[in-house]
Formats: C-alpha cells, sequence, structure tokens
C-alpha cells in the first residue's frame, strides 16, 4: 500500500470538495474533510472497478449514503478516473446542468450508482445491490468461471443509521447472510442539531450484532487499519459486515471541525483560508501530483483487471452459449412476450388473482424477474412460477423474495436490485401500505427505474379491514408523482394487459392497482382494445345511435360499477346517448395529442367520472358535481356494505346521469 | 391474584373473539387467541384504569400496537365494563356502524387509544403517550401531590417489531429513559407468510438491550412470571421494558393453532367446534360468570382508586390554584390568544423564519405545545422560546424535543402525545420528507388528531439540494388525504396568520407550508383580509375598475410570482382588468359555499392558477393549459435558475396571462 500517495488523495479529495461546496456557496464539507481517507483508500485500493468502463457488469458497486457528502463522491471519481466527472462539472458544483448535482443523481455520470441524499435508502439500495450480485452469480457462474463475483460498499453516517428504512434493511441483510456486503460507518457523532448525544445514544455495534452482522471498528484515519477491516470483512462471507470508523466531522477546517456548523455549509473565506494553509494546499481546485500520478498507474491495472474479467466472459461465452444469450437478455433490459392467460367473458376473479396469472406468465418468459411482497404472499397473489424458487442464503438461485414486514426497505431493495443491472424487480404490498414505501417509490420515479409495484386491496370495497386498509387517496397521491405510471385494470383481461403494460414501462416505475373483490370479465366494444388501452382509456360500451352525450369514464372496479349505473339509467330514460370508457392509467391518457384523447371522450361532451377514492385530478374531466368520488375516509363494514354507507352505489351514480 | 378468574376471563377472551369473527366472517383470531392470558391479567390485575371514567386523565394506557387483534381489546374492554363495547357491539363485529370495527378506532369506544393496525405505529404512539406522561408529571406533580404517575402498556407482533418506525420510536424510548413504558411482545413466531423463520431470524432482545432497554422474557401462559416480569419492569424507573413472551399463535384452535392459517382467518364452523369442545365453552358469545363476578368486584376497586385520585386531584387544586387553571386550560384543548409577530411592508424573510416568530408566540401563550424536529431545528425554524427548555431524561420539563433523523416515528410519537391529552403537538421537517411520516401522519387524520406538522423548504426553490430535497408533488400529495389542512401562507404576515389558523384547527391536522428563501411582505387590497383569509382564500390585489377578466390564484411563494407577473402583463396590456388571490388552503376554499367562492373567484371568469408544484388539483379552477404549474423534478440549482430551468418565471407567467 502506498500510503504516502493515499495521504495525497485524501488530501485532493478536501482540497476538491472545500473549492467546490465554497464557490457554490453551498453545499455540505463535513463528510468529505472527514472520510477523505476512507475516500482514498476505497478508490485508491479496494474498489475493483473500471473508470474507464463505468457500465461494467461485475464492477463492485459503492454507494453514498449520506449523500449530502456528494462532493466526497465527486472528488473521487474525477480523481479515478471517470471521465464525466471532469474538473469543470466539480467547478460547475450544485449549478444547472452539472453533473456534480447538490446529491448524487443516478445516470448523471458513471460512477454514480445510486441516487442518494434522503437518508437511509443508500444502505438499503446497496441491500438489493447484494441480493442481485448473488442471484446473478449463482444462475451465470460454472464450475470453471466465475463472472460474477462482486462486492456493494457502502458510506452512512449517524443519520442513515437512525432511518427506520436502514434498520428493515439490515435485519434483512442480516437474515439473508449478505457477505459481500460491506458497510463503513462514518461516526462523527455530530448531526444538523449537534452532537448525537442529544438523541442518538444507542449501542449500534451491539444493534448490528443482533442482526447477524460482524461488527468491526477503527480509526477513520488509520489505512493500514482500514485495509486489514475490510480484508476482515472480505473473509466473513456469511455474514454483512458493519465497519464502524471513528472519525471527526470537517478534519481539518481548523475551528469548525467537529461541530455541527461544519456539516452542511461552506467553510466561508477565512475557514477556508486557514484549512488550506493547515493542510498545506496552495490554490484553488487543487490536485497533488502524486494522486495524478498514482491513479495513472492504478488505471491500468483496473483496466487491466477488467480486461481479463472480458476474456474469461468470452471464454464462458464459447462454453456456455445459451447461457450467454440468456446474460444479454437480461442484461439488454429486453421483454420477451409472454403466454397470457385468458379470460372468459363473465368470469368473476378479482384482479390480483388474474394479476397473479399474468404474473406467471410474464415471468415464465422473463426468468430475471424477481421480487417478491412484504409478508403478502398470499394475499397480494404475488407467488412465482415453482420452479422459480424461494431466494435465501441457502438458495441464491430463488427468485421469490420474502421481504418480510418491511414496506419502505422492501421497495429500496427493489431499487437496488434494479439499479445493479441484469433483473427486473417487482414488490408486493397493500395498496394502502404504498405510503409506507413512498419514498423509496419517488426515488425509483427519480431514477426512472421501471420497478413494477403491485398494491393489492385497492380501494374501499377492502371492506372488514376498515379505514386503516381502504386507500381513498391513495390513486391521487400516487398519480402526481412525476414519472409513475399508475395502471388500474377493470376486469381480468385488462389485467393482463396492465402486466404487460408494466413489463414494457422503461421510463418509470409502474404501480398495478388491484382489487380484493371479484370483478367480471366485460365485453368490449372496441374491437382494437388491447391496443387502445394502451393510450390510458378505450371505449368499453358505445352509445347507441348519434353522438354521444354523456360519457362516464371510469376506472378499476369502478368500470363494473358505471356499466350497471349505465343500464339502470338507460331504463329510466332510454334516449340518452351513453358512453362507458374504462381508463386504466389517466396520466397517460392526458398525455395523449388531442386526437386521441378526443375520440375516447368527444370534446364538449358531459362527463361523469367515476373512482372509489378522493376526486382529486378529475377535475380536468367533469364538474365538481359529475365527479362520482369518496372524499371521506371508508368505513369498516362488508365491502358493498362499506360502498353503500359512503354512497357508492351504481342506484347513485345513475341518478347522477340522470340528473342533467 | 385470582389465577381461576384470570383463567376464565381468557376464555372468555377466546370464546368472544372465536365467535365475533366467525360471524363477521371476517378478522384476526391469532393474536386474541394466542394472547388471551396476557388480556387477562393486564385487565385483570394491571391496568390502573376506570372503565366507568373512560378519559379519567391519570389512567394507565393500553395500545394494541397489532391492532388486527382487535377482538382481542373489544372482548377486554366489554369484560372490564366499558359501556360502549356491549355485547350487541362485539356481536356486530366488523358491520357498518359498529365500534367494534375491523381495526381498533380511536373514538368509537372509551378505551381505545389509538387507532392501530398499520404496523410498528402503535408502539410509537404509546411512545409518544409516555413522553407526554413525564411532561404532565414533571410539571404537575409537586412534593405533595402526585397527579400524574401511570404507565403506558402496549402489546406488539412480530409485524410490529419488523417495521422500520418501531425501530425508530424504540431507540428514541430508550435514548429517553422512558421507564414508564411496558412493552409486550406476542412472540408466537408466525406472520402471514408462515414462519417467522423465514424472513426474521434477528435477536430481538439484544436488538433493544442495544437501544437501551431492560428486556424481559417469560412464557404467555404463567400468570404468575407475567407478574413478576411486569413488576421488574416497573421497578425499573430509568429505562423502557421489553417483555417477550413466548406464545403459540391461535392456541385453542386444535388443527390451525401454531399455522399461518389462524393469523387473519375465522376459525370455520368446524374448527370452531372443535375449539369450543376443547376449552369447555358451551354456547356462542360465551362469557364465563366466574369472570363477570370478579370484573365486578374490580370495578368497584377501581373506582375507588380513581375516586381517591379525584380527591386528591381537589387537594391540589386547593393548594394550587394557579396550576389547577393550567391544567384545565391545557386539557380543555382551548387555544389562548397569542401576541403575533408584526411585520413591516416590504419586509423580507422567508417564512420559516417568520413561521418561527408565531411559534414562539403562540408557544409563548400556550404552553402545552410541545414539539420539535427531526434533527432540522434550525434549518426549520421551529425553536420554542428559551425558556421552554429542551426535554430530556434530565429535564422532563422541557418543551422542545429533539427527535433525531426519525421523520416517521416523529410524527407517531406527536400522536401520541396529542392522544394522550393535556398537550398539543408539532413536528417539523423538509417538506419533500413529509413522504417519510405521511402513513402516520393520515393516521393523525383518521383519529382527527390536530397534531401541527411544519414542513419548510416547500419547493424547488429551496434550490441546490436539488430533485431528492425539493418538492414537488407533495402539496398535491398532502391536499388529498381527507381530514388534512394544508395552509401554505404567502408572505410573513400570512404565517403569523397560518399558525393561528393551525392552532384553531382542531378537526384534524394541520400542514405548514415555508419557504426556504425570503419572501416579501405584500399589501393587501382586501382591508379583512386577516378575517377573509380564513375562508382560505382572499383578494390581495383587486383590479382596477370593472369586472376581472383574469383571476390569479396562487399559493405560497407564488403570490409574489403572481403580483410581479401581473405588473408586467399589465405594463403591455393595461386594459387587462387582473385580480390576484391568495390561496392559503384550497380544500378550506374550496370548502365554502359559493356565495363565499364567488366573491373572491368570480363565476366565469378566466383563472390561472400558479404553484410550484404538479398540476393536479387546480383542474377545478383552470384550463389544463392555464395551471402555471410543475411537472416534473426539479434541478439542482440555485433558487432562481432551478426555477427558470423549468419555467418558472415571472415572464412566463406574464405571457400565459396575455395568451388568450
Amino acid at each position: 500500500m502506498n500510503i504516502a500517495a493515499l495521504e495525497k488523495i485524501a488530501l485532493s479529495v478536501r482540497a476538491l470538495s472545500m473549492d467546490a461546496i465554497q464557490k457554490a456557496n453551498s453545499g455540505h464539507p463535513g463528510l468529505c474533510l472527514g472520510a477523505a481517507e476512507l475516500g482514498a483508500i476505497l478508490y485508491g485500493e479496494l474498489l475493483r472497478h473500471d473508470p474507464s468502463d463505468p457500465a461494467w457488469a461485475d464492477r463492485d458497486r459503492f454507494v453514498l449514503s449520506a449523500g449530502h457528502g456528494s462532493m466526497f463522491l465527486y472528488s473521487l471519481l474525477h480523481l479515478s478516473g471517470y471521465r464525466d466527472m471532469s474538473l469543470d462539472e466539480i467547478k460547475n458544483f450544485r449549478q444547472v446542468g452539472s453533473r456534480a448535482a447538490g446529491h448524487p443523481e443516478y445516470g448523471l455520470a458513471g460512477g454514480i450508482e445510486a441516487t442518494s441524499g434522503p437518508l437511509g435508502q443508500g444502505i438499503a439500495m446497496a441491500v438489493g445491490m447484494a441480493v442481485a450480485e448473488t442471484m446473478l452469480a449463482s444462475r451465470f457462474n460454472t464450475p470453471s468461471h466465475t463472472l460474477v463475483n462482486h462486492h456493494t460498499y457502502v458510506l452512512v453516517g449517524d443519520g442513515c443509521l437512525m432511518e427506520g428504512v436502514s434498520a428493515e434493511a439490515s435485519s434483512f441483510a442480516g437474515h439473508y447472510g449478505l457477505g459481500k456486503l460491506i458497510v463503513f460507518y462514518d461516526s462523527n457523532k455530530i448531526t444538523i442539531d449537534g452532537s448525537t448525544d442529544i438523541a442518538f445514544t444507542e449501542d449500534t455495534a451491539k444493534r448490528y450484532e443482533a442482526y447477524g452482522w460482524q461488527v468491526l471498528s477503527g480509526s477513520m484515519y488509520d489505512f493500514e487499519e482500514i485495509a486489514k477491516l475490510v480484508s476482515q470483512a472480505k473473509a466473513e462471507s456469511k455474514k454483512p459486515s458493519l465497519i464502524i470508523l471513528k472519525s471527526i466531522i470537517g478534519k481539518g477546517a481548523p475551528t469548525k471541525q467537529n461541530t455541527a456548523d461544519i456539516h452542511g455549509s461552506p467553510l466561508g473565506a477565512e475557514e477556508l483560508a486557514a484549512a488550506k494553509k493547515g493542510l498545506g494546499i496552495e490554490g484553488d481546485f487543487y490536485i497533488a501530483p502524486e494522486a495524478v500520478e498514482y491513479f495513472k498507474t492504478r488505471a491500468a491495472e483496473l483496466k487491466k483487471i477488467r480486461e481479463s474479467w472480458k476474456a474469461e466472459f468470452e471464454a464462458w461465452s464459447k462454453e456456455n452459449p445459451e447461457k450467454r444469450k440468456e446474460w444479454d437478455q437480461f442484461h439488454s433490459g429486453k421483454v420477451l412476450p409472454a403466454q397470457l392467460p385468458a379470460f372468459a367473458q363473465g368470469e368473476k376473479i378479482a384482479t390480483r388473482t388474474a394479476g397473479n396469472k399474468a404474473l406467471q406468465a410474464v415471468a415464465a418468459a422473463n426468468l430475471n424477474l424477481v421480487g417478491g411482497s412484504a409478508d403478502l404472499k398470499g394475499p397480494n397473489a404475488v407467488g412465482l412460477p415453482s420452479d422459480a424458487g424461494t431466494w435465501s442464503a441457502a438458495n441464491r438461485r430463488g427468485r421469490y423474495i420474502h421481504f418480510g414486514i418491511r414496506e419502505f426497505s422492501m421497495a429500496a431493495i427493489s431499487n437496488g436490485i434494479q439499479l445493479h443491472g441484469g433483473l427486473r424487480s417487482y414488490c408486493a404490498t397493500f395498496m394502502v401500505f404504498s405510503d409506507y414505501l413512498r419514498p423509496a417509490l419517488r426515488l425509483s420515479a427519480l431514477m426512472k427505474q421501471p420497478v413494477i409495484y403491485v398494491f393489492t386491496h385497492d380501494s374501499i370495497y377492502v371492506g372488514e379491514d376498515g379505514p386503516t386498509h381502504q386507500p381513498v387517496e391513495h390513486l391521487a397521491s400516487l398519480r402526481v408523482i412525476p414519472n409513475v405510471r399508475v395502471l388500474r385494470p377493470a376486469d381480468p383481461e385488462e389485467t393482463a394487459c396492465a402486466w404487460v403494460m408494466a413489463m414494457d414501462n422503461h421510463s418509470g416505475p409502474s404501480c398495478l392497482a388491484l382489487s380484493r373483490q371479484n370483478l367480471t370479465v366485460f365485453p368490449k366494444d372496441d374491437p382494437d382494445w388491447k391496443n387502445t388501452i394502451r393510450t390510458g382509456a378505450y371505449i368499453v360500451k358505445k352509445e347507441s345511435g348519434g353522438q354521444a352525450d354523456l360519457v362516464l369514464m371510469a376506472t378499476g372496479s369502478e368500470l363494473g360499477l358505471a356499466l350497471e349505473a349505465a343500464q339502470l339509467a338507460l331504463a329510466k330514460k332510454p334516449e340518452l346517448k351513453i358512453r362507458v370508457v374504462s381508463v386504466i392509467s389517466r396520466e397517460l391518457f392526458e398525455s395523449q395529442p388531442a386526437a386521441i384523447r378526443e375520440t375516447v371522450v368527444p370534446p364538449g361532451c358531459r362527463v361523469i367520472a367515476c373512482e372509489a377514492g378522493v376526486h382529486s385530478g378529475w377535475e380536468r374531466w367533469a364538474r365538481p358535481e359529475d365527479i362520482f368520488a369518496i372524499d371521506r375516509f371508508g368505513e369498516s363494514g362488508p365491502a358493498a356494505r362499506a360502498a353503500e354507507h359512503v354512497g357508492f352505489t351504481a342506484e347513485k351514480l345513475a341518478e347522477r346521469c340522470l340528473a342533467g
């Protein structure tokens, strides 16, 4: 180990971070200064990656869970040779258009493995990456060739470890024995409010031991010790490792180090000058020549490592052409067509159940689809074909994941699986508990990760479990997240389409809203509905004769209600020209050109919108009084009675149709 | 201890639960049968409460965190004499209108201390109740009179302990040494997916020790042992206690006990008959006469205990008339008027900062207002007047709470403080992280608890921190939760009003959306605006001459933008009659009678809605093209540049005004 060079790398991380943050007049120097030594050894010695090929499948992953310390990462990406992260980007830190954004953003530059900043989620995503590694290793490695064999490193701070999501993910990681997960804890005992003594005095080491982790500790400022600890972590193949590194926040800032002041504000001109003087830094955006030199050599070594992997990959490909084909399909993200289930007109099945048939078909065709539920495998109906197996410490080839009752980390882990590459992930819970995982869903959306969320029990028709389990605001609240596709199929046939639409959506997460209760397969007047539905809406029942004077727009289980109401209304007023439209995805429909929208909903025509949830968002389509919605919490009772109680019946909807 | 009677109580809990669930054909017998013995000793021996006065301030609290086992609670409430929970209610279990709802719902019956079911939140709310107890005890107890001195008991299952929110709350409780919190862990090793071995094998006892708890364990089926463990728990005054009770899920169901089948489904006629036979239960909804007899005696004892407390209370009141006045004010929920801060026209202050001035004023007048932030005391600007002090193990009288970086449990704990009675709670984080606490906010809303949520950094004007920290969908997603009042003041003066509106809102939680950036105090054309604003919206700038032909509706920081845009538009087209309306609470405004709404927004008049967030919900007021919104994630950069980047400028808004 070239300690002198590592020291110069650390120095350069400090210099770049301080200057970039000062120039931007915004940012978080605390971690960058405090953990610079870890960064130096990580990028200088430990990481098996290749800056010239950031997408190399078998690279080690590093996730900066404490994402506010983004300049730590950017400095190291630049120093180690990631071309995306030029010095100009760093000089534009936190400016519009810079790859060196306020927090690390996935997609902006090679080497950024995940968007982080929302605390606790980075470590949970890293857990997902480690899950993916085991799955791919067991599938593709052969006795003679090891193609998948890498570690996932994470850097967390006190904040990450206080968040519940990290607790869930860590319990999960311990249970499943993720031996290639190595978490560094930058233990500087300072948060924004001051000393951690104020609110966080638990024995974190003991807690992680309780999760089944190997817990090690040492000093942030002893390279040899860190190297030794990482060796120990790598040697323990059955347990994830937590390496607690005692550190000083803002180390190098003469008066502000070891105080909360240095966490999230620039040093200021005076402190910066003093820091530079103390550290022996001259000029701005200083990079030590020794660091440059060191990384030049290191880059060549790393390139060789990656090239030798490539050679092995080619040899393996020759010996295993079928596996290679599968590898390519897995890593292309391409979706293979499935033998979708068929349903008979009039058949009554819950869309969650129909969804399971579709999932099984899609999963049989796409062997890289993996996932599971937060302890609701049966109720969510998200089991995989039996030959898919259950993923566990004993069966890394399994594809079904029992996440435990840990919704938030389930979603974050699913993000991590997806980010890793090679796999497509889905996860499931009751729709009302989409709230529990919402922050991770937001990150799926922000990172444009096509995780599929299966949300069953999607309305007050949940019934007896009552308002704590009956979503009313959730369709609306999911729809407002940018890049999220909400799909609420109205019958079993639509459900099969919905699964395909979700699989084909690569621009962000999809949320399937599925019913607990049985829905009837209804006839569709649009003969081309299986294509039209991909615009978000189509005509289920066309008005008879002349132009429609009323369009009933409904989603999910309310389509059946709308059909029934239309019939009731027509019985009373046969001259009415009612059209019934199924809206499987309102956002998608709204994003269509006017010409397409107007084919389905004629402009100027009166619309009644019908959905068992809050009215919000339907105002675009219908007058407030023509939104047949539920703007209150539900009530515990058998589904039909609960719906009746809140005035949600076909009779009432028919009355609305008849009222001017 | 009358063990024979306790056994009969447990038997009656089993009988009532099995029958009610069977009759409803819905429910969760697993916990009711498995933990009946704990219920028997809890309500038969341990709880210091008075069923004839469920609101008695110094009662012990019991929270069924595993809320799906609701019949456990209902059975015991009925047996112990809570009048609300009649046998008829139990016979109507899970039917519309029954107090015996699917999950325990706060407000439906005396003795239900919290709505539970969403896992992990019950224990967190109980932590809040224990916090409140310490605060009130330190404030009202005197050397000669102890008025506040009760325990908070909780029953959790595996699910609660897997959820991250319980981890956060438990770390919090350990740190703060909540010695009067006693948590029973119904450790039956079964969840919906099967054995906990599938996904949950951590050493929970060790984990709780790491949090600083006393951890005890024993058998669910040994009354004397439970009594002994509770004595130990009570004897430890500096640490919360976790009592792990090894149990058998569904105990008494001959073939289904100890399986996942019994968790959440009725036994079925056959199993039920066999269970009854095995337990010696005859008839339906059986209650053992010994249990009735026992509780008759017990009720009299408990009434005496409460009466002797009442006598002490009266004596204390005589000696401490000032304290008594304060006690009454605290417990009435009445809000005292505050000396609100004044701001000068043209003054520039961030509304978070103005909010802090208002909070300090309101808190100075209302000594029962307590709360804090999730490690963002400074950035959220939610400090209390310095004489309020900081709550800690050493200072139970303190009112400011350092919650740590634990948003979700912060909100659940705030619910618990509020539910306890006597205190008003507030909590704070960045608006984007309202997602982290959303499930608890939903419970505030469902329980109609007037917790005040302070969400600062309320738009992309957060700037450099970037899209992970810039809310865009959050105003919309908060507004859709029933019973939630979102208040987004447009300048410092409105902010002071917003705090008063929040304090005066007793029908549910209020969310204050406050800016990071400075906003200018603007002149208001409506001379009565301080009253009009309480309708949710008022006229800031009236059109000059004639009838308005354009209304600009804006919220928060966008009001300033709207004023600027109106000026720009008028400069180009002076004949325009533009009205600018500040909408502090859209939902509130929408709930007004038409006559009031139309005074502010004339019917038929073109409206442009302006808000730095997604358009959803504004369609009621403006055509899609007239909603000046941000339907995408933001970008990292200085606030003005970030806004410009997404096309959010006064110039663009002015163009919209001028376009048809």
